[in-house]
């Protein structure tokens, strides 16, 4: 059943899935159980507890969706709103483009600010917005914290500086798919009222885990909302939680006892620690990519992401070969340039349970597939610049010390 | 992380989810992996052509969602109907009655034809109300197959028959998580527009993907539904499976492998002896039930149920408290009874990947149980009446002839 | 890789190997490791540390051997012996055999106590050759606890009696293959001097460690004895110990996990409860072959063995058939009578993680098969009286109180 | 359980024990099995019979033993020599240093030819020997194919060459331990007699199986060897293999699967392949090494192990320390230099289940070590080496092409 096997590890390099730690798949190598039972229930108080931590939130309320970031989005936006909504969407990059897709289908009247794919999202014209809505019209603000598909970061604490300066009521809907558990995220101090992620990013899962944190605000939006909904319905939820137990449909039992081990690791790292190392992968890789004189698909500093990495290749060079010939010669795993990017990009995810020799391993890959495509990398470049940065800045294991 | 820990094995009979066999729990044993590099639709492209064959249906399309049954419910209706569409359903127990809660909020017209729990659905008043709608202002008949809560079992080739005796166009949409990969189910045969399973059930896998079969009428359909969807939205699958890619979003690569080991069992021990099987779990438990003085929840034997035994308990017995008594002393899990039913009945699940002596354990527990709690059943009575049947009934394994 | 795929869980009584625990099978789901990196060490010396309380001791030392119970019987005898010492040693069913023949062929001087197969040691003729052996010949005793062939059980505190009462200084080396973790075992208490038992019986793991608790008088003796070993030598493990690095050659990596989670399973549930549940099945096994009018290979109730028990069938009947049907037709894995009981005896391991229910369906497995072969038993008549028994005698799961 | 944990996998270049792939860790994630049921023997008749590829054998006879590769020396000297026989056998390292203390204390007459460590098996004075020796004392030849302490390959097929050139009949008995299945190893063209690994080195499982294949000329010598065992003695094994039930002693059950998926994945990549494969992971490592303006530990280029690579540290560092750090900061296992290479030599193990951009990461992490340890590399400069060569002749991934 493995179709395509390769000696050794696959080098699993996409901005997700991604790498799941032994421990992990170790806790979901489990037979199924009652989720009736007192010991489910349990297990999911706990989860749905500690799993604030991740978006540094002590008044939310979270859920866990089985169902992918898609349905995570889907569930955001329907509980919160109502049709005919008007919804301010920054459009930087295919995620976002997918989201405002969504946002449309569902009857949300979705007020695009676009930006070039490779840009933040523009706050300037959403400032401009606010200062001009004094009727409050716009009911959401829905941004993506971190666009996977070009490697841009926003910055959520600005966008709440806008919302608090025009003292505008609209709901901060975020999604953090590629951010959280990697990037700072501050559920609370930057007043976000959904954030939402998927398993299968950063929290280094399988894909199953539609992952929300909701504020009191958004708790309180939710019982107005008349979008149609039914199994997203955050209602039925919260009135198995009221019961005690949980389900208003059978959980993944795999993935919740995955999720708890998930969890014990992240706090057993510390989540400081845990940004740090995500600090320090992005950093690494950056400097890897100026090394081979190539150009980061990101356009300023204040935008670089330290989840995924897109890297412009030479117009006379087609990215989707880089990412067909990383798998077909050195099992590594990259990420395609999707829609606008398509052909111009690849994509290096250094995100979840990853340490700083796999990273280096990818890119002493990459710089040989350079050269298999005909850029005249200099081998071993990129792996000194990102090596003198890393040799500087990685502190020692603490279980080892 | 085993809050509960207790020798031996759990005995697992709630009616889902249910015991995953080792080859699939081995098979599910892995990291993630890139879902765009070609290993991974190839996989899916066998699945989808193979998952059919568990509906008995060629002309079929199917869908692999990361979702629950309750999803499932979700998408075979929103992709077939619009808002206001009057539905024919039947209210027979507590799934049934979740499946029309959807269906109202969900915006249909709902029609719904009650039955006394423990009784199958009403086909003469669907017969009348076929016979008089000449206008066919009916654009669904929304039954399932098997009642989980009540073990009762319908009989679709009756409500294809009275389709057809009137000549109506109404889709035929089943909800078959109980039924489907253990008992007779004809999708093709049967004219089944919408049919669904979920994986925790009889295919004996993790929670975690909505599986559907759609027949030509139904894809039909779905290019006029107005109903207001996009992460349930068959197009978007569609569109994938065009492209060759397949996923329009990230599936779980671990139920992927997983459902491939499931189906390869199923096929191995065939799907006509896998129905087999669970008709002599079914009948010896039926055996059992008789001998301890019990009787079935499900009225009237066309209606029994080959996958879950609803068992009533005298009325000097809260039937909860067998469930309890026997997670606590016995290491079993039974079902509870569920809303109407509540305190009345428990529920012996009997499908999936199970064997006759495992379920001749859960027999010889039940009888210590019921002893437990005071009802004066003789022991060993309900495992000597379905060993005897058994003994007479089971066949070699095939692969140790 | 599946040769012989049946549905359902395979019901596994022999009497070794025994079912593994879910937590054992997850701890030993991993990769290799570095052995002399300081994380091995460290496992390893809570290891050795835990191991001596299943041997209930806490004056001996503990080896974990890369090898089988065979190997663990060559450990004991070449480290603690010379060559043409006499031994004495119980002949009583095929595991003592076996050893026998090992102890003869290695050159040590055996005398052989034989008894029938079915039963015990005879003790009267060991107090006689302790009675006159005034000169101190007999160098040491063997005797295996549990003899697995025949399901019989040897008092060692009466060896022990025996030996104080003649104030004896030969060595007491016990095989606790199939006792120790199951049955009470108290090596201090006894003054056993070595106790061995291999990893795949009461400890539920895989085979693989040979387990070994030497008193300081074998210590001592170790250190003249004239057998010739390497592989198997103590005194290569105590260099190790002393260095800390605790192996002279490579351990297996997934057992030493593995042996983590199985002692803290036995631990959690407390050693007593451990030998309490061996004792509920063992009794409730011997009164359903009661009820099914058969005879137990043991001969005397003092011998009753509470982890295997050997079942003699009519002579019409060969017992290899009835094991080679429990596989073909019930998934049931039962033990074959070996040497002098072939074709006379099967037998009914009861032993390491198992729970009552299990038990029940194995013995309504056996009933059925017993009428297939054409013994005239009553249905349901052994799970009856077992039943009757367990009823009134399972405690309540203390974590789920 | 997880002592020490840090995040992303652990990069284990230790020589063994080594990476166990992914599809033999989830054919091990099993539960025990009865192994004298029809199944295990059937099984175990295609391990033993595909197992002689691995030694290029076709003529040979397999062992499955449940020990290290210390048991299978044992294995090999006592089945099929008799104490005082003499053996000549070369000392190069700690690995035969280890087994000539083994044949020694098994009071074998041991004629040892001393080499510096670094330096292969001195074959000019095995050839004065032989020459002198025509009254045929000499019974053995004992030699370690690959020494991986010192990571010295030794040429047997000249060891073969002046056995013949003697007409000498002493057997040729092989450490195959850290060679067999990646480097060249032609047991019947070479006329080995016995030759041995263990299943941790390069089948990558786990350890706890010793893998030994005796010609028919050793079989012959095993009918009249004196020396004393009872565990390693083959006869038991061949009387079990005439009987079809295959084992004198339990198995263990999970070995047997993974060594069926071992081979499985061996044979689709092709022996030859897989030599192949090492063949280009030794050099890289070369290069690299130089590239650091280090030396190999190995003098000379005919000697160079493409299993392990051993590395001279400059005189004021101490090799343990890199060892140390690599853990403590990178998450990296090297092999420590033992004995006489203490603190000179660290080791990179290249065996096994593993492919270049792994090594490539190792690589970059020795890099940062060294420059932490105060030697003054230049960042990048092995990766380059070892990238330049690797871009030249990595092979496409034939599944994937």
């Amino acid at each position: 059943m493995d179709y395509v096997y390769a000696p050794g590890k696959n080098h699993l390099f996409v901005p997700g899935p991604v790498n799941i730690p032994e421990p992990v798949l170790r806790a979901m190598n489990r037979n199924n159980e009652d989720y009736r039972s007192p010991a489910v229930p349990a297990l999911t108080k706990t989860l749905l507890e500690d799993v604030k931590k991740i978006f540094k939130s002590t008044t939310g309320t979270t859920f866990l969706i089985p169902t992918t970031g898609t349905g995570a989005w889907e569930s955001a936006l329907t509980n919160t709103l109502s049709p005919g909504d008007r919804i301010v969407s920054f459009l930087i990059g295919q995620f976002s483009l997918l989201w405002i897709d969504q946002q449309q289908r569902l009857n949300f009247n979705v007020d695009v600010i676009e930006s070039d794919w490779g840009q933040g999202a523009n706050l300037d014209v959403l400032e401009s917005k606010l200062a001009t809505d004094g009727g409050h019209t716009i009911k959401a603000i829905c941004i993506v914290h971190n666009e996977t598909a070009t490697g841009v970061t926003n910055d959520l604490s600005k966008v709440r500086f806008l919302l608090d300066k025009y003292k505008h009521p609209a709901l901060l809907l975020v999604d953090g798919v590629s951010s959280i558990c990697a990037l700072d995220f501050r559920m609370d101090e930057w007043g976000v009222d959904v954030a939402l992620t998927g398993s299968q990013k950063a929290l280094s899962l399988p894909t199953g885990l539609g992952i929300i944190c909701a504020s009191p605000k958004a708790l309180e939006a939710s019982k107005t909302s008349k979008s149609v909904k039914v199994f997203f319905d955050w209602k039925d939820y919260l009135k198995f939680y009221n019961l005690g137990t949980y389900w208003p449909y059978t959980p993944s039992i795999q993935l919740l006892y995955g999720l708890r081990a998930a969890l014990d690791l992240l706090f057993e790292e510390g989540l400081d620690n845990v940004i740090a190392r995500h600090s320090r992968l992005g950093k690494a890789t950056r400097l890897a990519v100026e090394a081979w004189g190539l150009k980061n698909c990101t356009q300023k500093e204040e935008w670089f992401s330290d989840t995924v990495t897109a890297v412009l290749v030479p117009s006379y060079i087609d990215s989707a070969e880089i990412v067909r010939r990383a798998w077909k010669r050195y099992n590594l795993s990259l990420g395609l340039g999707l829609n606008k990017v398509a052909g111009k990009v690849f994509s290096i995810g250094h995100l979840g349970n990853l340490n700083e020799l796999q990273l280096l391993g990818c890119l002493a890959g990459v710089e040989m597939i350079l050269k298999d495509v005909g850029y005249p990398v200099k081998l071993g470049s990129g792996v000194a610049a990102a090596s003198a940065y890393l040799q500087n800045n990685i502190p020692l294991i603490p279980s080892r010390i």
